[in-house]
């Protein structure tokens, strides 16, 4: 394996060979069948936990490393790998493998007046990149949900979790090699060279059909400029949370601290809180209290801060920021109309709810802002595959094109037209 | 109108002032009801009608031009616009007023345990970029389905209708003022430079969501090339007729008949002819002379050129040459799997159909090959949308993203999640 190209000259042709072999391994594994997949992942999952400890030493090499270079504790959290991690790793590529298998799935079947019967086929997309920051499982779960939905994958991984990576990507090729499935189905880029990167980008002369960046906004801002291939947008979740004046202020309270402060590091997490200027009376310091209490820093505009003197204030920087952590910006609107004016100039068009009872508010923000997923009285952090019911994700898409919210298996696929006839042509 | 810029600069601004205009224009058309929709489209009918001398007028302009500059019979044939074409290209917006509007469309919902309920509701894809050739018609079908599907269109068309499009153009912009919707909605790019086309492809500074490029294979390939926005590839349709050992010999020879003869000049022609080499003695000659009595030419391979001398012989350029006329490739396969083989080696995946009485031929012909429409027993010549039974199409789409196959109404929206609770917090 080539893991110091001296030259851009080595890293195209490396790529190109990535991008030949995955080609090469698409065919067959849009072919298989659902049980051989299924006991590709299987293995996949036996893999891991039979290389527990093979996992954990070259985790500990990254580990190391990474504190050398005095990375961030929050990013070293996500870097690390315990048995119990390496565990929920395995028990998630199981739970892909028990999902339904999207390929052959008919969407959609009518009849012609001619007779022509017409169905709509679920199809692989066939070649997928997947480049993300260093997040070891990823490997893993972007692995096994191309596998499921019947596409190779071209995994590019961030630098700081190499060592990992690849100890998880041996245990997926085992996976692969025991069921039968080529092991140039799931490639990990054994080069961290950002000049890899401009190469999928480029498309590998056509050898790559789609690609999913997982990381922060450099990354995406650079796919989004470069890529001459297609890209499932991840952007970052700047997500909003309006209560309305109909809002029961009890609700508004729970759904505002679950909606920031169950997890702040999601990217469903609400980063901003606009309330209603005609509730501000009864339910603003209400919700901010509560906000506070459960440790939440509150940025606030200049008339909130009037009526919440412990808050800090907020600048134009705040609206359009995801902070990740326990912080909320808050301004109030007039209404829902305010609300939806203030959204579609700053929202990443990622998940926004509204707390209200009255049913046309919430037509009114169903209907005028266009994100990708909308909820009324339920907490943000409901924006997760899992919770919609429709099984593991690689992410949120905020973009409009093909797969918008969370990309399952069943976004990962295409669909063909088969046509029965008895004969017809065409007068 | 700045019509001849003098400048890449000023291009560039124009351009710019152009998405600008679009991106201002597309809330308010993604936001318009049904009605006011369809009040739109009649009045762009009817100003087609009322127009139809002025529309003659100018079509006579670029006829002449295009005479002068020594355009083929068959180029000036598709310029060419009469009282009838006028009448057809109005019935053709009419036929798209009538369809069912797609936006707003519950096209899943289902329950949570939790209580979440869920629906995936469809949306506008917001501004479209249509580039295309020299056909007046796209004008008005292009600009008539892009706002029946709530989204703003740029429109770039071909310099030898500059003056029938411009025309065709008014009329669509009075039917949108006439309903109150913003003219921006449908622009048409007043210059022909090459650079206009290159602005359209880096997207506008963001104010172009998706192209679909209308061409032949040099657009495309520029437009895959440069584009940094999605694309909706509409490839050339080589398009192939496989007949297997297990076909009705009659029902063969009707379909190849049909599906390269009826209309020779649209993608979904056959381009290529695959025989089974087991059914060779009875089925190939046949067909050969059905097809020659019809006035097609035949390119046979070296083995067909001595069952049929009089073909003339066929290269390996024929193998990937969409015709567009009244020629034929054609030679002997090893059964469905040669046929399977040939195929995703040589087709461009927009449609294949194979003539089989066999289950199991066809069932491997429908698995196996990934083109976006495959049919059993009936003619390429079906794959068309309005055939499909879904109205009116921009084209046939060959890639694997968003669209595939004809490219209607709904295959110009995409879609968000609404989602309705009751104060439910996440665990």
């Amino acid at each position: 394996m080539l893991t110091k190209p001296e030259t851009r000259t080595e890293i195209d042709d490396l790529m190109a060979a990535i991008g030949r072999k995955a080609r090469a391994a698409a065919r067959p594994l849009a072919l298989a069948g659902t049980s051989t997949k299924n006991a590709a992942l299987a293995a996949m999952a036996e893999a891991m936990l039979r290389q527990t400890q093979a996992i954990l030493d070259a985790n500990a090499i990254d580990m190391a490393a990474g504190a050398e270079n005095g990375l961030a504790a929050s990013f070293l959290d996500r870097l690390k790998l315990t048995p119990a991690r390496i565990e929920a790793i395995a028990e998630g590529i199981r739970s892909i493998a028990a999902l339904k298998d999207p390929i052959g799935e008919t969407i959609a079947e009518w009849d012609r007046p001619n007779g022509l019967h017409i169905e709509r086929v679920r199809t692989p997309l066939g070649i997928i990149g997947v480049i993300f920051e260093s997040r070891p499982n990823v490997t893993a779960d972007a692995g096994a949900l191309c596998i499921k939905a019947g596409n190779a994958v071209i995994l590019r991984g961030g630098s700081d979790s190499t060592n990992s990576s690849r100890a998880i990507h041996a245990c997926m090729v085992e996976g692969l090699e025991a069921a039968g499935l080529p092991a140039d189905a799931i490639q990990l880029v054994p080069v961290t060279d950002r000049a890899a990167v401009g190469e999928m980008l480029k498309g590998l002369s056509g050898n790559l059909d789609v690609i999913i960046p997982r990381g922060g906004r450099s990354l995406v801002e650079r796919v989004q400029t470069e890529a001459r291939v297609p890209v499932f947008a991840h952007l970052e979740g700047i997500c909003h949370l309006y209560v309305d004046r109909s809002a029961d202020l009890d609700m508004a309270v729970s759904i505002a601290v679950n909606a920031k402060m169950r997890r702040t590091g999601i990217c469903g997490a609400a980063e901003t809180l606009l309330v209603d200027r005609a509730c501000a009376d009864t339910h603003l310091v209400p919700i901010l209290e509560a906000l506070a209490a459960a440790g939440c820093e509150i940025r606030a505009d200049a008339e909130v801060l009037g009526r919440y003197p412990q808050a800090k204030p907020a600048t134009d920087a705040d609206w359009s920021t995801e902070y990740l952590d326990a912080i909320i910006s808050v301004k109030l609107v007039d209404g829902v109309s305010g609300a939806i004016d203030h959204i579609e100039r700053w929202s990443s068009h990622h998940t926004e709810a509204i707390v209200a009872d009255d049913a046309s508010a919430v037509e009114r923000f169903f209907t005028e802002i266009d994100s990708a997923i909308l909820l009324h009285n339920a907490s943000t952090q409901f924006a997760d595959g899992g919770e919609f019911g429709m099984g593991a994700e690689i992410g949120i898409a905020t973009g409009r094109m093909h797969a918008r919210g969370p990309v399952g298996v069943e976004q990962l696929t295409s669909f063909k037209y088969r046509v029965r006839g008895a004969g017809q042509v065409r007068p």
